[in-house]
Parts: C-alpha cells; structure tokens; sequence
C-alpha cells in the first residue's frame, strides 16, 4: 500500500455510472514520512478529507474496499493514519 | 487512477475482434494539476475528446468499464474532468 | 495500453508448456510518438513483425488475447498501429 | 517479488472493516542485497518485526497470504529471509 | 515479460506455507540485451540456475506458472533464453 496526504478533490460529472457518488481524492504519496511530489487519485472509502495522511490500496484489490465491487477503480483510499 | 488531457487518437486496422470499435487515445498524464510528459493508451468509454481533461483506470479494473468486459483492454478513460 | 516498435524475437526453448508456440516479441515503448529507449517483451497475437509499430495490453488483461488465456503471460500485442 | 528491510509500523484506527487486526508495515526495498531509498507499506503474514529483512509480494497475488482473502490489500509480508 | 540475468539465490525458512519449496531467485532485468542494474525476485518454475537468461513473467499472470497457482507469489522465471 501507499501512505500520502490528501490534497484535492477532483469533480467529473460526465463518467461511468458506476463510478456516480465516488468521491475522487488527489493524494500526494510519501515515503518513509516525506513527501515525494507523486500524485495518484484514489476514491475515498473511509469519509477522509483534505490534509488528512491516508492509507492507499491500488491494483485490482482496490475494488475490495467500495460499496459496487464492479466499479472500475485501481485506487481507494482504506484507512486513516492516526 | 490518473489524470489527464487527451492528445491524440491511435488507428489501428488489424487488431484483437474483441477491440474492434474501441477508440484508442494518448493521453498526457498530469499530477497535481501539472503536465508530466508521460502518456499511456486508454480506451475511451465516455465519449471524451481530444484536448479535454479525463480520469483513466488502469489494470484489470479497467474491463469493467467496457462493454465486452472480456475485451484485452488495461486501461480506460472512465470520467471527463470538470 | 503502450504503444512500441518490435525491435526483436526472443527465443526460449525450454519454457512453460502453456507458453509452447508463443513468439516472444522485445519492444521498444514509445510515448506520444517518440521513442523512449524503454523496453518489454510481449506475445504476438495479430501477426506482427519487427519494425511495425504495435499496441500492447499488460497486466492479467492480457492474457484474454492468447488462445490458451491460462498461459502465464504478462503482456500481449494486441494490434498494429496504422 | 521485493526483499527489503521493515522499517516501521504504521497505525490507522480509522480503517475499512476487513483491515482490522492487520499490521502495516513500512518496508525500505533493495536491490542485489542494497538499499535503496524506496518503500512500501506492506501487511504482516508472517510474525515479522522492524529491522528484519523480509520478502514482500504485491497486486492481488499478495491477498492469497492473508486469513481474509477479501482485504483491500495489495502487498503481503510472505517470508522472512535468513 | 521481462528479461534477465539469475544473480542470486534468497533463502527464506520462515514463509507462507504455500511457498514451501519455491526458489527465491534474484534477477538483474535487462533492456534490449543490455543489463540495467534493475532487479526482481522471481519464484522459477523451469529448472533455471545462476547465471542464465531468463523470461519472467509478473503480476497475477505469474501464479498460473506454478504448481499451487494460489501461492502469494506475483514473479515467476517462465523460460530459459537460448
């Protein structure tokens, strides 16, 4: 998994139905605790907002985590880091 | 997932039956709102266009997207940025 | 997707029983029409040669364009670019 | 897969429901037996602890190692090297 | 797939049971013929030994490769380059 802080929302009114309700997070990925400049968007499953330091699961086991395991999403944010 | 601007549309004549009549676009990924100068093909499932703004999933999540879900497709544009 | 120039043929005698009969291509990826010096090696589905420009599709996507969609195999081309 | 060396732990009260009791780990990957200055946070499977060298395997491969084959998880501590 | 030299043997005696009897081999990828300095540990499946050049095959695509196709394993040396 990743680590990353989130630091946008991204809005798209026009995508898969599937997708509808998602809520699309730009989260910058650290390592090791510091920030990288790397980005990747990730749909949120845990109610975290911006600023707030998440857990990110990507690949195919993302889909795991949303309510619709059919969407076609590679990335969900799972946890919050305390 | 990631982001960005579609630049170009790829023909290709002779190819697998099951992606006749998926349209192939280049797409220059972006992060944090930035251009990066790194492209990847996507099956475009939303009717996007050249020069907008689109979220694309990659990996076998990416199938979902698709009509023929069985279709040999790793990545896909599936949302139009606001 | 990628898109790549099939710069050679690799060939493997001793191999997986499911990957008998596949003709391993090494292609040099290209990003919006340039190339990149980036390199993988995929299977050939569409009767590709060297010097034509190709598109592949990676991941467990990929296996869905062989016969034997049980072969382990990572990456396939899936057609040639006009 | 990727060998690396734990280099911490990370703790997410907040998390989805399948990931409780799951321990993240920060792991610093190598290469030919040297570090390299990348990480991954990666689920225990196998009593690893901070500063021990272990073998990591990710994608949807890495859920085949945990009790709950359902966790949105894409990387698993399966060994520990000698 | 990729393509590589067998550098290393890893050794790992506490493991996932699924992964008992697996060889840990570490692998330095090439590019278009030339060594790269890049590694991946790779489970082989063909009888490989150090110093050969191997096709390896990643993702979930690698598990079909091996005997127990639901070891926790996402890198498998598939065949021996001639």
């Amino acid at each position: 998994m990743l680590r990353g802080i989130i630091r946008g929302h991204i809005v798209s009114t026009r995508k898969q139905e599937s997708l509808v309700g998602s809520k699309f997070m730009e989260v910058e990925i650290m390592k090791n605790g510091e920030l990288t400049g790397e980005f990747i968007i990730a749909v949120d499953s845990v109610g975290a907002g911006i600023g707030e330091t998440v857990l990110i699961t990507t690949g195919s086991s993302a889909r795991l985590a949303l309510r619709n395991t059919n969407a076609p999403c590679d990335a969900v944010i799972v946890g919050i880091v305390d």
